[in-house]
């Protein structure tokens, strides 16, 4: 058992939990609390970290059971490594995706549904990503494609708001968003923006065919070369004086009315 | 200017930060930001706190001549004051509202236009209440409704992720959740439940007369007693392996649905 914070391997988690750098040079990232870890694929789980009372428990023992590569430590140098206020004793490290445009960006050419593709530029809040793979995933979305300027998908805090659907939902970060933008519409994607500049309320548009819906950074919406891509610009209307949503809630509105559609 | 962060109103104001108790005490709460703050109706406005930056910039200066009651205080200062990582310069002590629950649950038979209130059960996460209040503004909620276990609608967190909708939203805490849900019935409103054992999809319901939805609690969701008392349960119909949504999110997708509904 590991009793100690300055072991080498508690310095090499918390590296891995703390920074985007050390995830990408290592190719992993951390995953927290028991139904997380539960749902990680056998091939993706390179190691497990289970604090002493969690090794002692049944959950622990099942998951211990799952990999070889398993480490036990002490109930307080497992509040050191964790990223959360109440930690639950249960961390692992998890290989990360390498996933293709192709892999985020399939469309009914390529067999199977029609697309439904999140497009992500500048987007900075951990939780609002994290919260648009949750939904995503339970509305359907076939893939999110985010610019290098989107928060890093590994960041604990996407993790822990994804509730799993990381390890579900493809996803890729572009070099060139324009560049895969316009792929997209030469595949038959129709790219819809929420913009401010939208006449077509998002309720009048069809989203039955291969679609995505560009998203942009929180405070300042989408970039104007990117927004000049979209086929169509929509607006969720709104009442008071409200004048945007957040991007989670607007990314939600939009993609459960795309498999409201869909349903019908 | 105040320079020291021990002196007596600094500390004040951190406490107001800090404490619902405080808050409660004082009947004030505490908005940061100059957008916000040029929100805040007169009659409202107790104090203004400006940094030494900003009270030198027009919009400073605009802000500060709106009450006799404005401290200018070092920037550092400033900083031991905000609850932001990146303080605007700009916060504001505002009275607490005292709504009835008449005003958070006018009716149709009020006069005016069919109600949409929003009823939040043991809601724990204050992004969560405080997004639901936008994007409740944003589709035409009249009002809110919230159990005593419901976070403080005046943290600092909330007030912020309200967007300034909560100086405008109706909303009211409720000693007895279930004596006031049996009201609204009376009144002919209509509950509908987010649950788990929904059988109708919730795009098959009518949200155009008198509507409540009721939220549960980010984890355990609504608890049975409240459930109970629901004229109809509803799901949200859900891809992959989801089993629920963020609760801001599925209260987001609830009230688009109603205001989609009430355009056409």
């Amino acid at each position: 058992m590991i009793t100690s914070t300055t072991n080498k391997q508690v310095k090499y988690v918390s590296s891995l939990v703390k920074k985007a750098r050390a995830r990408r040079e290592e190719d992993l990232f951390v995953a927290e609390g028991l139904r997380m870890c539960q749902e990680i694929p056998p091939e993706r789980l390179a190691a497990l970290y289970l604090s002493e009372s969690v090794s002692r428990t049944p959950e622990g023992r099942e998951l211990a059971g799952r990999t070889s590569r398993v480490e036990v430590v002490s109930d307080e140098v497992f509040r050191a490594l964790s990223d959360t206020q109440s930690p639950q004793g249960i961390l692992a490290l998890v290989r990360q995706y390498h996933y293709t445009l192709e892999d985020a960006a399939r469309t009914s050419r390529d067999g199977g549904g029609p697309a439904l593709i999140m497009v992500l530029e500048r987007l900075q809040d951990p939780g609002n990503l994290g919260t648009i793979l949750r939904a995503g995933e339970g509305a359907g979305v076939t893939g999110v494609l985010m610019d290098r300027e989107t928060a890093d998908i590994y960041n604990p805090k996407v993790i822990r708001s994804t509730m799993g659907s990381i390890l579900r939902v493809p996803f890729c970060y572009t070099e060139d968003l324009h560049r895969d933008l316009a792929a997209l519409k030469e595949k038959g994607v129709t790219l819809f923006a929420a913009h401010l500049e939208g006449k077509r309320s998002y309720d009048q548009e069809d989203y039955t065919g291969d679609t995505a819906f560009l998203i942009g950074n929180e405070a300042n919406g989408l970039s104007d070369g990117t927004a000049r891509l979209a086929d169509t610009y929509i607006r969720i209307p709104m009442e008071g004086a409200v004048e945007s949503l957040n991007a989670a809630v607007a990314s939600a509105v939009l993609m459960f009315e795309a498999a409201r559609q869909r349903r019908r």
